[in-house]
């Protein structure tokens, strides 16, 4: 423990606490030791403004929320509300790579079906593989036989690609359909700022008008 | 309340909590939107991890810190430590703008005496007047007689001079010693990068080599 590298006091017991929180605030992304110092010094002002309420929601939500063991998103129950919506279309399921993305599509209200959360994408660099992912969970589910079509929601990435070509050889005996998101020019995206690929992928993809 | 905004899944009681904790993560200076939404999900992807220690440092800090009624800081004791150690020089009161200016100070070990925290500068396009400082209380400190000089470590902007000026002209019938920061060119400063001011603070108070 460095005190002075957290921004309390040097060298007082006094403030270990403050030291403490700063450590902890930290830890969040986005925050450095200097957000962080300034964090704590807004909470600290009016206590009851936000610090508390912030306290509270944190522990309540600690306590609330946990993973769905069916699809990997994280909710009050499990399992999760989407997986046991009877007004979710039951024989689509859409493969993402973590919650984050589960939650981008609810926000954009385009997906009436069913979600996967894969925990990951395969990466040779960073030694992810098939046993790192929920990948077995995700046959296990589609061998049931209820699913027709798994869309795969993958980052367009060259590990979100790699990762898509996998499970789509794993499926390929299941008899599901398999799609992918389309790849094109984003909306409001000016040409002349996109990259190659992104123009390359859309006149690839282009349509009628 | 708009969920879809905070990132929770749309229109889903399940997440309220969720979406009611990256409300509460937005507020924090420095995080947005979309860093709060990437911070709830560190935070739930390994509750015990984090966010049970942060929800118990703040709610501890939030219990046990307040403002020092002599000089302002921040601490679990009132008088702060500070204030009451013995160890502290008791006759040089250093005038700090808030607590982050205090503990940078302390940080540096730089101050061996006591502190008095204005809790902001002067500003007239804020509004912010002498009855909205620690202006009387600084003036009663110095009033009683124990403190000997009054350094004046406000910031370097036009505010700050604004502030010291009249602090000066309050505390001259006081018969205090009043001295201020030092300006100049930083440790590690490249001449050809500073601004023109700071070469002009530096030149005119130029030292013996």
């Amino acid at each position: 423990m460095n005190p002075p590298d957290f921004g309390g006091p040097a060298g007082d017991n006094a403030t270990d606490q403050v030291d403490r929180l700063i450590a902890l605030l930290a830890k969040l992304p986005g925050m450095g030791r200097r957000s962080a110092r300034r964090a704590a010094l807004k909470l600290l002002r009016d206590p009851g403004g936000l610090m508390l309420p912030l306290a509270d929601a944190m522990r309540s939500t600690a306590e609330a929320v946990r993973p769905c063991r069916i699809c990997g998103n994280l909710d009050t129950t499990d399992p999760c509300r989407i997986c046991t919506s009877p007004s979710r279309d039951q024989d689509v399921l859409c493969v993402v790579e973590g919650v984050a993305d589960l939650w981008a599509l609810e926000r954009a209200r385009v997906h009436r079906g069913l979600y996967h959360v894969l925990g990951g994408v395969l990466s040779a660099i960073s030694g992810v593989g098939p046993e790192d992912l929920r990948i077995e969970a995700l046959l296990a589910r589609v061998g049931a036989g209820e699913i027709g079509e798994v869309i795969l929601a993958l980052p367009a990435t060259v590990d979100g690609a790699t990762t898509a070509h996998y499970l789509h050889d794993r499926l390929r005996s299941s008899g599901v359909v398999v799609t992918r998101l389309a790849q094109g020019v984003p909306m409001g995206g000016a040409l002349d700022v996109m990259d190659d690929g992104t123009l390359a992928a859309a006149l690839k993809a282009r349509r009628p008008a």
